[in-house]
């Protein structure tokens, strides 16, 4: 463990180094150092993302990554690939590597890896692009590398797979293809409706599980209500008989908008379709809980894994593996 | 004109002053010197809406009232009726006018006036109740007297009132009773949307009718999409090719929300029923132009006048006229 939230771990004396991961976000950025078996001999983070690099004109890509990784490499007879998915193929991150259109496949994405020069001679880097839709305008960066593991995982899978977060992702593959995805705003929304709306006043640490599924189930049966159902967070208390329950806001507004965002995507469900749901901890168990309240059981996978697997994938064909 | 926002008109001489119309909102205070055929003898507006008033324990609501009237009021030899409808019956107000429940008809909400003591006696003051739905909770305080106002003018009318707004309300009206009612966050989603949200960087200055009209026309195609169509405000521009004409983010992000409350409410239209519009301005245009993309003709009704004709009608009952 070093300075600064940065943490790093060393390679086993005697493992071998195969190739180098990395998952590069806005405001953190992860390595994995591959073994030959698609092992992984040691990881390290650091929180120094797209926006932290764009921010500090003494920051660089190649600077930041290599003093992440510089142990890895000791003295490095070989140039060790590199292969980086997410905002590091932005146009304000690394070098852009434009989107991928869909309906793509994992090989299509692969194939679209920029290679910016590196002065380092103990790194190859081949930076993945993200994904775009240019019908029902939609873009994602990074996510698109989790699909492509959770297909290397899944190959006949056929349905909708979620990816919640702050944007969450819905994407639809079918017969190893993204063919379609839609980004949701229901994480940057509830944050501002809990801390700078009205609804504030009625969203505490308080919380009730039924109170969600409540929320959840009326957002199933008024699909289209959002902006009014939203207010209910605040009229169910003025209009609560003294010394009835009042449900905790905070579940009942997660319920509103997560349930709204569910609503719509199992609308556009076709029967014999599948929901996958990637990720982990409390967002990804709400998830979970939603679309049980719909009679859809999903298990979160993990995302580490997933994105690992994708990169994995974009490894083999990046470097003809 | 006086001090600090404060506007007072003064009585023309040998005009006899018969009641006192009062609009008490949250952020400002409007008052109407009425005679006895319900002409307006003079007008009186100031910045103290409920919200300075309990912030500032050296204001109260008498004397903020006395104030902007006292002139209107002379000598006084017999108490004048002041018919006060809005935020000065809410719990944190002058004295709580318990909600009145829908169904609703005009006489019901007159009924429920309270009469708080004051210590001037040249006025007598009744402080009308705003209008709450257990079912699908909601409130309102103050749109209720506009309701009145125009279920007066519009005695035949069955359908759907809209009174746009930071939270717009929609109530439906039929046989003059306030059937139902629900209020959407439109407004105030807007302005954290456009303000605090990542579209922040996709909203100017700039519009474009026509890029409005639009997005009304997607959230009429996709009613329950909401929290997707938003984020195409930003994703619209990112997949745009070069040289392609972008819309105006403000006039998608306007359309998106407006598009998305309307979608809603005319799916709960009944066949032969109107929609009717109260306001003025940009908003109430706007309003206007959404239902036409939905082939709704409704021109704005002015919100003073038809107000004014609600404190008229609970005058009529308060006083037994």
């Amino acid at each position: 463990m070093s300075a600064a939230g940065i943490s790093q771990h060393s390679i086993t004396p005697g493992d071998v180094l195969s190739w180098i991961a990395v998952d590069w976000g806005t405001s953190n950025l992860r390595a994995w150092a591959m073994g030959k078996a698609a092992e992984i001999l040691a990881t390290a983070e650091s929180p120094l993302g797209m926006n932290a690099i764009a921010g500090d004109p003494k920051l660089s890509f190649e600077g930041v990554l290599i003093s992440l990784i510089d142990e890895w490499l000791g003295a490095g007879n070989t140039p060790v690939p590199v292969v980086i998915c997410g905002m590091a193929g932005a146009k304000q991150g690394w070098l852009e590597a434009p989107y991928c259109e869909v309906p793509a496949k994992p090989s299509d994405l692969a194939s679209g890896a920029v290679k910016p020069n590196v002065s380092d001679p103990r790194i190859t880097v081949s930076i993945l692009p993200g994904l775009c839709q240019r019908n029902d305008a939609d873009v994602m960066r990074g996510e698109e590398t989790q699909l492509v593991g959770f297909i290397a995982r899944h190959p006949d899978f056929s349905g909708w797979v979620c990816l919640p977060g702050t944007h969450s992702k819905w994407a639809h593959v079918s017969n190893g293809t993204i063919t379609a995805f839609r980004t949701y705003m229901s994480g940057e929304v509830f944050g501002l409706l809990s801390q700078n709306s009205i609804l504030r006043h009625s969203v505490g640490d308080d919380w009730d599980d039924a109170a969600f599924d409540d929320a959840v189930r009326a957002a199933k049966a008024q699909p289209t209500a959002f902006l009014h159902t939203l207010f209910t967070v605040r009229a169910g208390a003025l209009v609560a008989k003294d010394g009835a329950n009042v449900p905790p806001g905070a579940a009942v507004l997660s319920g509103t908008v997560i349930g709204a965002e569910i609503a719509d995507v199992l609308s556009r469900l076709t029967p014999g379709e599948d929901i996958a749901l990637i990720g982990a901890g409390k967002l990804a168990s709400l998830y979970q809980a939603a679309l049980a309240v719909h009679n859809h059981q999903a298990t979160p996978q993990d995302g580490a894994v997933i994105t690992l697997a994708g990169l994995g994938r974009a490894y083999d064909v990046v470097t003809g593996n």
